[in-house]
Parts: structure tokens; C-alpha cells; sequence
């Protein structure tokens, strides 16, 4: 069984399942495992590590509109060098800041291949899952697509410094807050944005349509294949969000980054410019 | 940097660390790592897996007095099978029923050994960490040591299914809820009990005297060398305690388990009937 089926059959078993956080009595909490040979291409650094192993937990807090209480890492490692754990909880703590949270420690474990697990925690006023896009809602996506290619892009051709930067996302936990309260369905699109569509579709058993260009990162656009890397590569974290068309200039005004509307929310079917959208992920290797 | 400096290094760098679990605004959190070299030995079932891998941080809870909300967990693996995650998950789910809490979901991971993360989140009314032993306080265990070392022995012996019984411990959450009011320090065993009286007495600049017999788990009886295998093995979850001596009788009449006085807090010094008890664990491999 591969890893989204597996996924499948666990969301069926368990109720709290299926959406980027789980929700008990107004508690988000949400646990993600990285590691090196799928996770990690060669120059990231340990702070990079730290930064980014915590913001994707952060980002599924900002996918269910979860004001965030605290983070927490498992680093796990043949061994430990006092430079790189420091380094580590540095990002960790600089990304925490940034979204005013609080990295709180972890666990440490000795472990072959270096693999960090993350989890954070959150409190939910505005509960939001994947389940609620209605036909009629407009699509809607924070900031811009590609950024997650685009570093891994650049990390192969050696540019590691902007490559770093990039990989340091920002979670977008003031926007899932903004939003949360008229979204209908929101995700992050850390699957990539063909996956992303497919998945809110699917939960919401409504149809998607997406029309025109793609806000796409400008770091992307030197290198080919642009628009398949923006559409299917994942490893972005931004949020894609369905609300009512009406709630589209208010929550503009309301979310500190860009939103642009790609697509409307329809009774069946994931299409772009007309034609079915395949309910693909790139599958990458960072070595 | 071996993984015992490298978290007293983190301890230094972050307020939080330091005690079983994190707590922030009342809300206690916690992330362990377990994986199949260092803690499944051959036998290990996967019902047992989920189980243990979910009682450990609400072991983590327990010990700082928490009442759980929620856990997760993050299951890496090769290669994922419906058999082996419907039980990993029932095994979950069991141990979260047991202690009237929830598991709710998770994340999956393709990963070369299987490696497992889980994190758990409580409320928490009186915190409670390692901290504030006193000197003339009472030292006390809950239920009896040696029990994860008996489930070790026994698997090496082949009587699988008895060591599967007792590596799916209970997690001492309504006697740590319990305690929580009267103690001045707590933690769990799961480091062997010499290197936690080591770590209550640093962390409260005390020290610790123990006398007498201890506790021990009958299972371990049949095994050669009990006395230090209890004292020093850990893959214990049994709670330590500290709390002043005219407390004992109303804390025993509320905890759920057997509470066993072993010892007294002391001004320094972490002794054993007269003699220093050395700050030492097992060293243990499961293959």
C-alpha cells in the first residue's frame, strides 16, 4: 500500500483524521516527521533544519485557522554536535517568533539517519477543514506557488544560500487566522496544488475549476518546466482556501499577504482552463 | 556529544525544557521518537507498537500532572501494510481509552527503519516538574520498577506474547493527576530509576537517600541480576515523586495504584542504604 493510500485508510478509521491539524475541544495538534534522503537536500543547513521542520507544523496550525501555543521538535541523529543542535533550535525558535509562538524543546534520539519529528499545538476559534467547499465559492491562494521547487531547484545547482532562504518559509498563521472565520475549506499545499485541489474536492464531494495564470514565485522562473513545478512539485506551504465570493474583498483587506483567486468551486470534476487537472505530485528526489 | 549532554546543552538553551513535558499557558506538550533498533525488539507487535509508542508521551504527561487532551503520532516506515497500521492504530486508540483520552491521527512517512513519533497535549492546574524537591520530603514510586526490563528479558526468551502484555504499560495519568497538587517534584522512570533520583536531585539541588527494598514487578523475579536491572534498566513508566511526609497518607488514598515510600530527600548527595548509588543507566540493545 503506498503512503496517500495508507493515509486514506487511516483518515477512515480515525474521526479526527483527515484534515492538517486534528481538532479535540478547541485544541489543534498536529505531528510531522522530515528527514534526510526525502527531506533534507544536501546544503541546508542546521538552522534551515530547525527553521523549516517547525513551520510545517506550523503550517498545518495556519491550515486550520489555530492561534499557535507552542512547538516542539524529536531530532534524531547518529550524532550530536553542540554547533548543529544550536543552530537547529535557533531556526526553531526564529520561526516561532516570527509567528509569535514559543518553541518549547523536544526529545533528542540517537537514530541512523537524521530525522527530525515535529508537533504543534494550537487553539481554534473559527473551526476550518477540507469538508466545506460549496459550488459557487471562490478558490483562492496566500502568497505564491513554487517556492518549494524553486529552493530544491536551486539547491541542486549549488545556489544554496538563496536556496536556504527559501526553504525558511514563512507559515501562514496570520492569514489561517484571518481567514478561518468566512473560509469554507482551507489546506496548505505542501502536496502541491494539483494534489491540494483534489484533496479539498474529494473531502467536500464538489468539483473544482482553476482559470488563467498562477501567482508564481519569481525565484522559479529561471528554470523550466515552470508552471508543472508551481501546479505538482508540493513542498510549498501556502494556504488554498474556498469562501464565498462575497467574503473575497473583506478577507484581502483582512490577510497580510497576497491572495489571489485561481478557480471557482463547482459540483464535480478538478479541471484547469477546461481541461481535467490529473491528481498528480512530482515525485522528487533531493539527493 | 553524547544524547545525555546534548540535552543538558538544550536544557540551558530553552526555558521550557527540562521536565517530562513542556508547558506553556497551561497547556503541557511532549514529542518522543522510538524506532525499531533501539526500542522494538523482535516480537513486538504492531497492536503493542501503537500502544507503547502513544503511552510513552502520556507517560510524559502524567508526570507533570497534566489531564491529556489529545496524541498523535507519526508512523515512518519502508513499506506500509493495512494489517500492520490498523493494529498499529487500535493499539493507539487503547491506550488512549485506557487513561480517557484520544488518538487522533497523524502523519505517515516513508522511512528506511521504522521509526515512530508521537506527541501528546494535557491541561494542566498544578504544574509539577523536577524542580522543587525539598530536603525531609518522602521519595515515592508508583506500582513496581523493572517491569520494562522483565519485557525485555522475555522477548529475548521467546515468550513473546507475555513481554508484548507487559511493554503495553498504562500510563500513570490518574495518579499523576492526583499527585500533582501535593508534590514538589515528579517524573517518570523511563531513564531507570538511579539516573532520575539523579535528575530530580540536580534539577532541585538536593540530594536523595533510598533504603530498603524496592518494589519490584514479580515478572522480573525469574531473571538474574533484579535488583540493578529495576534500579538502572528504565523502559520503566512508573512515577517518581517527592512530597512532604504528612502528605503520603491522603496522596495514597487517592492514587489508583500502590504508592511505595522509598527513600527521603536529603541536602546533597544521591545515596542508597549509606552507599552513593551511581548515575548510571543499562545499556540495552534489543537485537
Amino acid at each position: 500500500m503506498d503512503e496517500r493510500a495508507a493515509l486514506a485508510m487511516i483518515t477512515d478509521q480515525i474521526d479526527e483524521a483527515g484534515d492538517d491539524a486534528a481538532i479535540v475541544d478547541g485544541t489543534a495538534i498536529t505531528i510531522d516527521m522530515l528527514h534526510d534522503s526525502a527531506d533534507f537536500p544536501a546544503g541546508v543547513t542546521d538552522r534551515t533544519m530547525g527553521w523549516r521542520s517547525v513551520a510545517v507544523s506550523l503550517s498545518d496550525l495556519a491550515a486550520v485557522g489555530a492561534d499557535p501555543v507552542g512547538a516542539v521538535a524529536a531530532y534524531g541523529a547518529p550524532t550530536f554536535s553542540e554547533g548543529a543542535l544550536t543552530a537547529f533550535v535557533t531556526g526553531a525558535r526564529e520561526v516561532c517568533d516570527a509567528v509569535g509562538t514559543e518553541y518549547v524543546g523536544g526529545d533528542l534520539d540517537c537514530h541512523d539517519e537524521r530525522t527530525i519529528a515535529t508537533a504543534a499545538v494550537g487553539r481554534v476559534d473559527h473551526r476550518v477543514g477540507r469538508a466545506g467547499a460549496t459550488p459557487g465559492d471562490a478558490v483562492c491562494v496566500t502568497g505564491c506557488l513554487g517556492t518549494g521547487a524553486a529552493a530544491f531547484k536551486l539547491f541542486e545547482t549549488g545556489k544554496i544560500e538563496r536556496a536556504n532562504q527559501l526553504y525558511r518559509f514563512s507559515p501562514r498563521i496570520a492569514a489561517g487566522r484571518a481567514l478561518a472565520p468566512v473560509a469554507t475549506a482551507m489546506m496548505d499545499s505542501s502536496d502541491g496544488l494539483a494534489r491540494s485541489l483534489h484533496q479539498i474536492a474529494a473531502a467536500s464531494d464538489c468539483g473544482i475549476t482553476i482559470e488563467g495564470d498562477l501567482p508564481i514565485d519569481p525565484a522559479l522562473r529561471e528554470f523550466a518546466d515552470t508552471d508543472r513545478l508551481a501546479t505538482t512539485f508540493g513542498e510549498d506551504f501556502e494556504l488554498i482556501v474556498t469562501l464565498p465570493e462575497d467574503a473575497i474583498d473583506d478577507a484581502r483587506a483582512r490577510v497580510p499577504v497576497d491572495l489571489t483567486r485561481i478557480g471557482t468551486v463547482t459540483e464535480s470534476g478538478v479541471t484547469r482552463d477546461g481541461d481535467p487537472l490529473p491528481d498528480e505530485g512530482y515525485v522528487h528526489d533531493p539527493d
